[in-house]
C-alpha cells in the first residue's frame, strides 16, 4: 500500500531502436497509476511489463513531440477495447488537448473511459493536488514549450506512541487528530504535547522528471532535494555540441544539475539512437554526482 | 531483381498482445517497397526485420481504424529523421488524408520526405500504375468504408530465343520490340511470327490482401485466380457469431474465399488477442482449402 515506484517502459529518444522504446514513464503511487509522457509503443511495453491499467487516473505529456505522445491514442482506445472505465486525465498543453481531442474522436468511438483534459502551461505551478500528492510543472528549454514534472507525496500522519495511549487514556475519537499532530488536552486541561504521544511520520517521497531540455540550472530550485531526479541524458560528452544544438543534454550535465540541487539518487535516460550502451553516460555522470541509475525498458524503481 | 515478396509486420487485430502486432505489411516488388496498413509499432518491427525504408514509395490504408494506421505519423516523423528524401504516396479516403496531414503538420515539422495523398474510395479501382505493377482497390464489407488491394505484376517481356535470332539475323534494334510480342519483317517482306522467335515470359505474380471484412462473396470475382491471397481470420468457428456482429471474418469463411476465388494459396492474419494460437484456424482453413499459411510477425513469403 505505502508504495512508489517509478516503471521505465521507454528512454530512448526521437526514433525508437531495437534497445529503446520513446519515452515512457508510469509512476504507481498507493493506489493509483500516473503515466508521464506516451511514446509510440507505449501499450505494448506495459503488457510485456504486466502494468494494468485499471488504476490510471492521470497522464502527463511533457511536450508535443511524437516521440512524447504518439501512444496516446492506441493506449486509450485498447484501455476502451478492455473495457476500462472510469476518468483519466490528460495533463497537457491547449493546443495538445485539442490535437488528441480531435483524435479521439477520429479513431476512437464510444470510449469506455472518460477523457478529461486539465490544460497547463509551461510556468511552475502545482497542477494536481489529491489526497497522496501533488504534482507541479517546472518550465524546461527545449526547442518547443516544454515542462518537467514534479511528484510530491503529501505529509504522512505521524505514527501513535502506543505506550502514551495507554499511560494517558487518550480517548480512540481524538487518536486520528493527534496522528495530524495535534496535542492531547486532557479533561483537567492538562496538555500532553503531540511530541510525547508520537513519533515522526514515514518519510514523504519526492521524484522530479526532467525531459527534454538543455542544460537548465533555474531547475534547480524547483526540483532541490528530491528523492530521485530523472534528468534527460542524450548524449555523452563525444556530442554535448549536438546536445547544445538540439536542445538536449549530455549525462554529464544532468549530473551537474542533480548535484547542484542535491537530490539523492539520479536516472537517466533519453538516450539517443547513435550509441550502442550507456557506459559513457554512466562514467561521466559518476564524475560530478553519484548514485546514478541507467534506465531500462522494464526497470522499476522502488523509492518506498 | 525479380523480386516480389510479402513481409509480415503485424498481424494482430485492434489491440496488440505479446505474440502480434497491429496490421501492417510490406510487399517488397523489384526496386519499390509497398506498405499495406500501418499499425502501431510498424517502424520498430521494420527495425526488427531491418527493412531499409529508402525504397518505400507507397503507402496504402486499407480503412481508418486505429489498428491498422496509428504508426504512420512516426513510421514518417523517423524516415525524415534518418534522413530519407524521396515522395512518399499514401493511398487513403478523403477524411483519413485530411487527419494524417492534420497530424503531420502537428507532430512532423519539416519532414524530408515529400508526402503526397492519392485519395481513394470504397470501390473497385485502379489506383496506381507503374512500370511494375498495378494496385486496383476492392470494396469490402466492415463497420467502416474498407478497401482491399490487389496487386498486379504487369506482364514482362517475353524471352528472346538466342537460337532463332541468330539464324534470322534478327538486328539488335528490332529486339526489345519482339520481347513485346512483335513479328520479325525481313527486309524482303517476309514475316517470322513472335512466336517462333520468343519463348513464354516469366509469370506475372498477383497479391490480393483483403481486410477487415465480414465473409464477402462479391470479392471473390475481383481476386479470381491471385498467387496469393492475404484474408482476415480474425476468429475460428468458436466465435461465427461475434465475427459476424463485429463485420469480421473466421479462417474458415476466409478460406471458403480462397477456395471459390481459385487462387493458388492463401494467408491468414489478423488474428483475435483471445487466441492463444492459431491452430485451430489452420485446421478449420485446411478443410476447405489448401494450401494455408498461417501469417506471423517476421514471415517474409516469397512468390517470385
Amino acid at each position: 500500500m505505502a508504495r512508489f515506484e517509478v516503471k521505465i517502459l521507454g528512454c530512448g529518444s526521437a526514433t525508437p531502436t531495437l534497445r529503446h522504446n520513446p519515452t515512457c514513464q508510469v509512476l504507481d503511487i498507493r493506489d493509483t497509476l500516473y503515466m508521464v509522457d506516451c511514446g509510440e509503443g507505449t501499450q505494448l511495453q506495459a503488457r510485456k511489463m504486466r502494468i494494468k491499467f485499471s488504476r490510471l487516473r492521470h497522464i502527463f505529456i511533457s511536450h508535443l513531440h511524437g516521440d512524447h505522445c504518439l501512444g496516446l491514442v492506441g493506449l486509450l482506445s485498447t484501455l476502451s477495447l478492455h473495457g476500462n472505465s472510469g476518468k483519466i486525465t490528460i495533463h497537457t498543453f491547449k493546443e495538445g488537448a485539442e490535437m488528441f481531442q480531435r483524435m479521439l474522436d477520429f479513431f476512437c468511438h464510444n470510449l469506455s473511459v472518460e477523457i478529461d483534459f486539465n490544460i497547463i502551461k509551461p510556468e511552475r505551478a502545482v497542477i494536481l493536488e489529491n489526497d497522496a500528492i501533488t504534482v507541479e510543472t517546472v518550465p524546461l528549454n527545449h526547442r518547443v514549450p516544454t515542462v518537467g514534472f514534479i511528484f510530491r507525496e503529501k505529509p504522512k500522519p505521524r505514527h501513535l506512541r502506543g505506550d502514551m495511549m495507554e499511560y494517558h487514556h487518550v480517548p480512540i475519537h481524538l487518536r486520528q487528530g493527534i496522528k495530524q499532530g495535534e496535542d492531547y488536552i486532557k479533561e483537567d486541561g492538562t496538555v500532553i504535547p503531540n511530541s510525547w504521544l508520537t513519533t515522526d511520520p514515514d518519510p514523504s517521497v519526492s521524484y522530479a522528471y526532467i525531459s527534454d531540455t538543455t542544460y537548465y540550472p533555474p531547475v534547480v530550485d524547483a526540483i532541490r532535494g528530491v528523492d530521485l531526479l530523472y534528468h534527460e541524458a542524450t548524449y555523452a560528452d563525444d556530442s554535448t555540441e549536438k546536445a547544445h544544438q538540439r536542445f538536449h543534454s549530455t549525462a554529464r550535465e544532468a549530473a551537474r544539475i542533480a548535484r547542484d540541487a542535491e537530490v539523492k539518487g539520479l536516472l537517466l535516460g533519453h538516450f539517443s539512437k547513435s550509441y550502442l550502451s550507456e557506459e559513457e553516460h554512466l562514467a561521466q555522470a559518476l564524475e560530478e554526482f553519484s548514485p546514478v541509475t541507467i534506465a531500462n525498458e522494464g526497470l522499476t524503481i522502488p523509492l518506498l
